[in-house]
């Protein structure tokens, strides 16, 4: 006899995470991480956390220190904010809290997106219902607005194409039906130039949450920080819910640290959305088509993307390929140094002599 | 209009860590960590982590490295060990993986013991069935292997008292019902003085999994680093739900550190269960009532229990004291260093003068 497994799980097709090589000499342009390393300060604070009595004891479980420094920065209040182990928990504590098991809750989401809302979902014995959004503008459909699901993940900016979605069409979600919760994910929100507009509507509706990551524009993938801000009582439940001590003590010193390298991280930033216009420029010279994106990667798409792909990789140049049938004739390419876009731009034009 | 909860999660009552001050200057004896550092070789570890590029890219998500050396360890398979962040996630896992909503399962779990058992199966809407144990042994009473539960947690040793049971009840409790899932979650097992033993199980029955942290005798709370063991059937379930990047860089490469510095630690495991005989003998020359414990704590009855807890920790010596009605007349003291243990025992005697 066997152990009987949760039939959501049973069921469930295990989110697949972009390839992390374990060979080094990778060109890494496969998972929107930034090219950059940490700021000075964030290095410091690490190496300041990691004396010999550091580790013995258990971490805040409030993650308070690092909390409080978001909220200020955002004029929000302490309770408004958690606090996760990449923004990936937070976002499946919001499928735990809001998905009610048995009730026929489903999630809704735009096609394309990231792909993790609808494991979320399923795991939790949900479901989710797509929203189809097609060139030119990879607009938000009126039956996205007129459908009512329990709980509706935006990306903004959306991968794998990089559209921003104005602030007017996520109030127009909110306001349109208070019984279904928004959920921004603005894991690339600071390459879309929009900065903290949306924190507003936290302020506003009672049905909005929004997620961050230090993963892309704070050179933070490595040690797993995420946060997302709400009101106090969609907040009060996630909680509940969250690990006591899902966040180490060296993640939280140096995210800490990387929020107050305001300067550092905006520099790099900037330097990003250079890179992303001048390679958006040099793909399209190379006959791409190649939406305008508003996060640190673009979408570039040629008939030959899936050879493309596997020839890229063989001269050691990571992109990613989505085999899915509307991505499948394009590759998204992260935007990585200048040096790093010119070996892309140069293996392309070798596999094209 | 709110948004409507999840009902398991609205009517959750939150699991509440113990107390983590947030002044310095306490003896803190109360949420059994390590009082010792943790090991050159794992502080070497953290800051050679700790380069400028260390931290942009996502950390291994599989922990191949880490797991690949518990593995060789213990003499199983990778695909046995799921590595997590804490043992609170791969406990978590379990309830998440194993309980069926809607159908009826609950979980088994001693009373008393770790009572987060009991959060975790009503976070899936399952709810805890208790069976109490007793002084002086404290041991299982028979309608635990009798009562056809979904998943039994048995912490082995068991705090709040650590009672050590041995290996032939636990395989009496897999043998019974193979339908069961027994999780032994081994947390305190490096005190106990059995090893590995429990090991033996997971190669015998389909439905035993060994959970262990390095929070306790690695040094390591503040890092969060737990496993579980089992047969690839469930820990496959388990590993199709954990969060992709669940382990940070650090925490891989610091908890793989530890388990290879075997010397170092097992050198203050021997300190620890050399001053756990000494606090017993101490504690029981003054009027405690302290069974014999095979944890890094012991626990320690007498009438003035609430009362001493107050007072102790006026003179900033933190222990932990539990209100349930069975442990209300002791404290859990974490064993401390010889002085942290003095400076207790000096608070004891001038609070009895």
């Amino acid at each position: 006899m066997s152990i009987e497994i949760n039939a959501a799980v049973a069921a469930l097709e295990a989110y697949v995470p972009g390839e992390q090589p374990r060979e080094p000499g990778f060109v890494k342009l496969n998972t929107n991480e930034s090219p950059y390393p940490s700021a000075p300060a964030v290095v410091e604070a690490v190496h300041a956390a990691a004396t010999e009595a550091a580790f013995n004891k258990y971490p805040d479980p409030a993650s308070r220190s690092l909390r409080q420094t978001i909220a200020e920065s955002l004029g929000v209040e302490l309770g408004q904010i958690l606090a996760g182990n990449g923004s990936d928990e937070v976002l499946r504590l919001v499928c735990h809290a809001f998905l009610r098991p048995g009730s026929g809750d489903v999630i809704g989401m735009l096609d394309p997106t990231y792909v993790l809302y609808r494991t979320l979902a399923e795991m939790f014995g949900s479901s989710a219902r797509t929203f189809a959004t097609v060139a030119p503008d990879y607009a938000i459909p009126e039956a996205a607005y007129d459908t009512p699901v329990k709980v509706f993940f935006l990306a903004n900016p959306n991968p794998p194409i990089g559209t921003l979605y104005p602030l007017e069409q996520i109030e127009r979600l909110a306001a349109d039906n208070p019984a279904r919760l928004i959920v921004v994910d603005e894991a690339y929100v600071d390459f879309s130039g929009v900065g903290n507009a949306s924190i507003s509507l936290v302020e506003r509706f009672r049905n909005v949450l929004v997620s961050r990551t230090f993963s892309k524009s704070y050179s933070l993938a490595g040690l797993r920080v995420g946060y997302i801000v709400g009101r106090r009582a969609l907040i009060a439940e996630m909680e509940k819910i969250r690990d006591s001590y899902n966040l180490n003590r060296v993640s939280q010193a140096a995210a800490e640290a990387a929020f107050r390298a305001t300067e550092y991280y905006a520099d790099k930033t900037r330097q990003i959305c250079e890179d992303r216009a001048f390679l958006t420029e040099a793909l399209r010279r190379r006959g791409f088509e190649v939406p305008e994106s508003r996060g640190n990667f673009v979408f570039a798409r040629r008939a030959d993307a899936a050879e493309l792909y596997k020839s890229l990789k063989e001269r050691k140049i990571l992109v990613r390929y989505f085999s899915a049938p509307n991505l499948a004739d394009g590759l998204r390419i992260t935007i990585g140094t200048r040096t790093e876009i010119n070996t892309l731009l140069e293996g392309l034009d070798a596999l094209s002599k």
